[in-house]
């Protein structure tokens, strides 16, 4: 049974470098049964707060320095989804990054939206780049119809765009900046790690406070920075994205972050700054993995990265993502968040400890010392199936037409009529309505050689895609 | 704090007579932050489910009796927008009760959809009765454009549709039923309580587990019947609507629900039966107070009731609802589900105990005695709001037209360009793109001075409405 399995998770040595960034370590002191109601009198109603949530919302807000702060609890996804339905009309054009979560995809299916995407620039070791403000500048003198712009900083890797910059532009054209800072709900709180979004002037931003923060899983905050974006109207599309029955469980846990962080968080940061400095520098003598530094990524374009995600490349090496992966696991008992072709991410939150790094970097060295190069220079190949693709139609016209599935050799220049992604990190590599081309089925062959599994798919197996049977007969 | 404030209602003398089921009951046995993870290696991803979540969920499917079974940690509300979403095509038609919890019209609203409304019939203490299927084989008779059903049975005051009768005729027209049985999960396992609409044939059945079960807050399931809707076009909804971190702790609630009805289910519903009778025979002799029972709503139209949820009624009684509720909070510490103009709401599940159902009975017995009947028969309320009223436009074109701010009493006449409502229950009194009339306005002042507060207004007080400019204009 499911709960058995968590309580022996619990009770196992193995460290986690993974989400949530609570990383088992907080406690509620009260089984969380007995926290759990519902809207009884003195606990407010999240959608319509008048009291104590809105009390902690606004506590949050001046905490951040941000004019509203929105508790979510069916995490960053319902944010997205209402940012973006906020900011750009049904069937308007939104500005994007083309390594933009999921849920950004659905918020285009949904509202019918069109897309104008931003395709970052591909860096060594594997890593996408981040957005940079002159592709934001060229497309908003461009494309006057595009009414938003939505970007994801930091990635998954930690990529950070500049934020700042992107910011100015876009409101130079009195437009409207989304960041989804997901994964950056740790930012501006220590100079070690970047600054925030909101910081930097974004109107909108989406944190998952559960991923580098210590709350619960599916807990995030929505921070309103601008008038730019209106408050009703936020709130309206939240009260339709978001469930009526909240939990106060998870509502404790984001309610709790700010006196956390208030008392514990700067020496909590400086902790963890130090642990990730001595690790990052204890790990430059590996001779074959090598531990992903800005250095090594920010040469031809300026961003900043995350030091809380470390990446592990196992480029040239002769083990891959996976079996990097598997060996921490089974061998070190370290649980890794993730793994990708040629590289594997460890994230770091401040609930961690000097003895998980330490872990880690010695498990790194032994590893290290058992494989060798190889003499052949591999391309990276993960980050390259973020390609530019031909859109043949929107996401919501696509997903209302007729489908077939198809073998994937088949389905050469059909049009794909399902989402292909990765999970984690859920970014797609083909959405709805874009052209299967020759080298999405060489990509997706590779993927499944090296032992990961696309996800999106009806077909569990990834061996074949729906594709859309009626544009078929027109290019016919 | 929000957690504080919880620890300390934990430790309170007040009796739960709300959701969520498990009455604070139920143990976890372990830290909830120690068992909350992320998709790590062997915990399977909600979304993609092909390990213990798939197992679980098939088990869940097989103790119910249907073809599938979805965990939804978004609660009802992200069921009811899949199961709307996948039913009915964009902008097609939905025959559906009006008296509606407002995910279904946000689905509505999504995916641009035309309703025809049903209304139910109002009995006798202020109590909105079943829908019948006189009135589904009317409206299915004379509307073809309709592509599904949808019916809320039980509502949150109890009443039960004959859902046999109506899936029988909406099959036979070739349509599909989507049941919100959300107050219902209970349903279906013993005779003292109805039959679940899984057992009578609907296509589509969202339960909130939390309600009437013991799960946490915001848990539900929804199980697929039928080959008539798309099990994958289900997921794909789902997986738009639902969060992409989902909560191991919410889904280790819903998942031991299987094994805790195996062992202790018989054996409760029969204690929770017995109470039920017993607090049903013992407050037949209050003279002010009335218990409503099955028989003092079903004379004109057959239907049963869900004997869990007490409501008793304050009709001609010299105080109200509200009172009612507060005199059993503050003198009993009786903390109830809700109160409406003339009656309040006690909500049971099979976790309670037979001192509560003696404490509310006592309780009754002592307030009843202090009180005294007015001669004159006063009209029920609330259920006179939910009134026929004419739809101008649907809710999607409204919600995108520009809209201005009027003091209710200049509003009549023009067009609503927002939701009210009364939460709980969240059932619409006015959605977008209905006609304001004199009725409606009189209704919010009898709501306002009975001392409820309505709902889905950006006028946090109630006091002034958005209404639709345009449309005004083209009316003069």
């Amino acid at each position: 049974m499911l709960l058995e399995q968590l309580q022996a998770n619990d009770r196992s040595d193995a460290y986690p470098f993974h989400m949530p960034g609570h990383k088992r370590r907080m406690e509620l002191g009260t089984d969380a049964y007995h926290l759990d109601i519902t809207e009884i009198d003195g606990f407010d109603n999240l959608h319509h707060a008048q009291g104590i949530l809105k009390e902690e919302q606004a506590r949050y807000a001046d905490y951040i320095g941000v004019n509203r702060s929105f508790f979510l609890v069916n995490g960053s996804t319902c944010g997205i989804l209402a940012a973006i339905s906020a900011a750009v009309p049904r069937g308007g054009k939104l500005l994007m990054a083309r390594n933009s979560h999921k849920a950004a995809y659905h918020a285009l299916f949904l509202r019918q939206l069109r897309a104008h995407y931003l395709y970052p620039c591909i860096t060594g070791f594997d890593i996408q780049g981040a957005i940079s403000p002159d592709q934001v500048k060229k497309a908003l003198e461009d494309d006057p119809e595009i009414a938003a712009v939505y970007v994801t900083s930091p990635t998954y890797d930690g990529v950070v765009s500049d934020v700042k910059a992107i910011a100015d532009l876009v409101h130079e054209h009195g437009k409207t900046l989304i960041v989804d800072e997901a994964h950056g709900a740790h930012f501006g709180f220590h100079p070690a790690f970047p600054p925030s979004a909101a910081g930097c002037g974004a109107d909108v931003v989406i944190q998952s406070v559960h991923k580098t923060l210590p709350a619960f899983t599916q807990s995030a905050v929505m921070h309103l920075c601008s008038d730019r974006i209106s408050a009703d109207v936020l709130e309206q599309f939240l009260d339709i994205y978001e469930s009526s029955s909240p939990s106060y469980v998870l509502m404790a846990g984001i309610s709790r972050l700010v006196p956390f962080l208030q008392s514990e968080g700067a020496a909590r940061f400086s902790e963890l700054a130090k642990n990730l400095e001595q690790f990052y520098e204890k790990t430059k003598k590996l001779s074959c993995l090598h531990v992903i530094r800005e250095e090594d990524l920010s040469r031809s374009e300026a961003f900043l990265r995350d030091p809380s995600k470390i990446l592990i490349s196992t480029k040239n090496c002769n083990i891959n993502g996976r079996q990097l992966y598997e060996r921490l696991l089974e061998e070190f008992h370290l649980q890794l968040e993730m793994y990708s072709g040629e590289y594997v991410t460890a994230l770091c939150s401040l609930m961690d400890q000097a003895e998980g790094f330490e872990r880690l970097a010695d498990a790194l060295i032994a590893i290290d010392a058992a494989i060798y190069r190889l003499s052949k220079e591999d391309q990276p190949f993960v980050a390259r199936m973020y390609r530019e693709r031909e859109q043949v139609c929107s996401i919501a016209d696509a997903m209302e037409q007729e489908t077939e599935a198809l073998p994937w050799q088949k389905a050469e220049g059909r049009i794909s009529g399902e989402y292909v992604y990765l999970y984690p990190p859920g970014i797609p590599i083909l959405v709805p309505g874009e052209r299967i081309d020759a080298r999405v089925i060489c990509d997706i062959e590779e993927i499944r050689a090296r032992g990961m599994l696309p996800e999106g798919l009806r077909d569990m197996q990834a061996r074949s895609i729906h594709v859309i049977s009626f544009y078929n007969n027109c290019i016919d």
